[in-house]
């Protein structure tokens, strides 16, 4: 997107410290993942024009990519009729999920009581990310 | 999706009440909406077929379109890779947004500090909800 002159704070910022991100790729539509933002996430992520998310866990704000080098460089930014929820489009480096995968949305729930992968693994985790996280 | 025989629970619930939801349109792939499901929503949405939802707001379980008619009915069912987020594609009956718009992210934010309203609006929201929710 353009080089940001002012930002639009969406209104669910004033109820919710965080809200939810999807992230989605903007030419083949997939859903690749959903993170969330704080403000100043969000606020960067308009600034750099690369996703950034508030991680829960870690408690801290990061990039995406960061560590993997899977960026997504933002073309369009989104937000619902309630604005408690945040739309990315994205051009996606390589893959969204940590497990190789293009999507973090490759497991299907089957009507027998399990689930199965679609799609294929497009990089191999422990070689991008030793093996910490897998 | 087929009839369930038997429920598939995604890891997510054991950790949080509410996991976020994604409703996609399983032919254009537009995100049309997302919601909370607690584990009894997303049990009767596998069920019945048709998307159900937890609000917060009310407290109480509600399946989309139960008001308006303008139901989901689901196609596939994915979870991501933590299983603490919910990907529907459905069918979308008219419009997935009170407002009347087919998406509830028809909002783009803009690098002037403005949101602008995209698509059109496919129902007129005093018509369908009369005038208690607009």
């Amino acid at each position: 997107m353009k080089k940001i002159s002012k930002h639009y704070i969406p209104k669910g910022f004033e109820k919710q410290e965080i809200l939810p991100a999807i992230a989605q790729d903007e030419k083949t539509k997939e859903v690749l993942m959903v993170a969330y933002m704080n403000k100043e996430a969000y606020k960067k992520t308009l600034e750099s024009g690369k996703a950034h998310y508030f991680s829960r866990s870690r408690n801290r704000l990061w990039m995406k990519g960061e560590e993997s080098g899977h960026t997504q460089t933002v073309k369009k930014v989104f937000v619902d009729c309630d604005e408690d929820t945040v739309l990315l489009t994205v051009k996606q480096e390589n893959a969204a999920c940590h497990t190789g995968y293009k999507s973090c949305f490759f497991s299907e729930v089957l009507s027998n009581g399990t689930t199965a992968a679609r799609g294929r693994k497009l990089f191999n985790p422990d070689k991008v990310y030793g093996s910490k996280k897998k």
